[in-house]
């Protein structure tokens, strides 16, 4: 398969919304027109995306939205559940692990660390916090393969390491730091600023156009 | 001002990031082709981005790093300080009012509200947890111009609508469901899935490879 960037990941993922939400509706086809103004794209886009993973459609005739479905999460690797743990028991750590949409996606949060004797031992529902010094063993025996990393920035690269030495190809970082791990580890870092920014962007253009 | 999309001020937000590190190494000039390759985009991206408000840079010589932080700063509205309250005082609305770049960017919570009375009247820092009744006073009296969301769905679109009368016009949105607001209210939507999907899509295609 070619280089897909990132902006083709995000657009799919986009795409498998809105056809879950047609498909709720019981909507059996969607044009790649349709398909695109509720994504918020072009069909041109919709079509050179899908284009990248083979033959999607029947010209005139639109998309098969069961289909579609299956495919896209085929292509995202949603046809199957992930083991993830969290790493870092405070608020953002605590709040991920328990986010509710994750596990009915095929997330499955299966242990949470925290290096602090304080937080060590503290029961979340099912899950209990673990000392990190334990992560090898648990990734290995609760098949881990994604890590979500919310500590603080001082520990986030050494941490991070550990999780790749045990086994871990994949982070969703909320650290405020860049992680340096090599070319074998795909990290997705998280930033809440830019969603602030694109509404003071929004708000500073607003009064504009009003005066 | 022409309509700018979001993906352009996704990009503006990138650049951003770029240029506060390299100011913070000290450096004095970068080039569009320097400024794409870290922000993960094209130079000709760039300057198109860049183009929408107006001209920036020397040819042949770049951008001065100073400048067009300043310029940037202003096209998104960084060169004032923001007015937020967060609305639901559970773990994610817990985690946000005391994500602690916000209000190094600007981004300052002024209130937290929530309609469970076994919340109200706690105390986080400096911040109270007050009533959700309370919401059009204190929009008024704190000048709270962004509201984050962190309710449970069902109360959403009801409290967003109380905001929206009060005078808030930008939502930041991490509850789970589509809020339907008019025009004049600009909402910005957050999900994690997609964070997590970008992960899967990447190991599924990285074990393709080695096989």
């Amino acid at each position: 398969m070619r280089h897909v960037a990132p902006s083709t990941v995000r657009r799919l993922s986009a795409y498998l919304r809105v056809l879950e939400e047609l498909e709720g509706r019981g909507d059996g086809t969607i044009s790649s027109r349709g398909l695109a103004q509720r994504a918020g794209t072009t069909s041109a886009q919709v079509r050179k995306d899908l284009s990248y993973f083979g033959s999607f459609g029947k010209r005139g005739l639109g998309y098969s939205i069961p289909e579609l479905l299956l495919q896209l999460r085929k292509i995202l690797g949603l046809d199957r559940s992930w083991g993830v743990a969290v790493i870092g028991a405070g608020r953002i750590g605590q709040a991920l692990a328990r986010y509710p949409k994750f596990a009915s996606k095929g997330f499955d949060v299966r242990a949470v660390f925290d290096r602090d004797r304080a937080k060590i031992g503290r029961r979340w529902d099912e899950l209990e916090v673990l000392d990190v010094a334990e992560l090898p063993r648990v990734v290995r025996e609760k098949r881990i393969e994604i890590v979500i990393l919310a500590t603080d920035p001082d520990g986030a690269q050494a941490v991070a390491e550990q999780a790749v030495a045990a086994g871990v190809r994949a982070i969703l970082n909320f650290a405020p730091v860049k992680l340096d791990l090599g070319p074998e580890v795909v990290v997705n870092s998280v930033n809440m600023v830019p969603e602030l920014e694109s509404l003071s962007f929004a708000l500073t253009h607003m009064g504009e156009a009003g005066s």
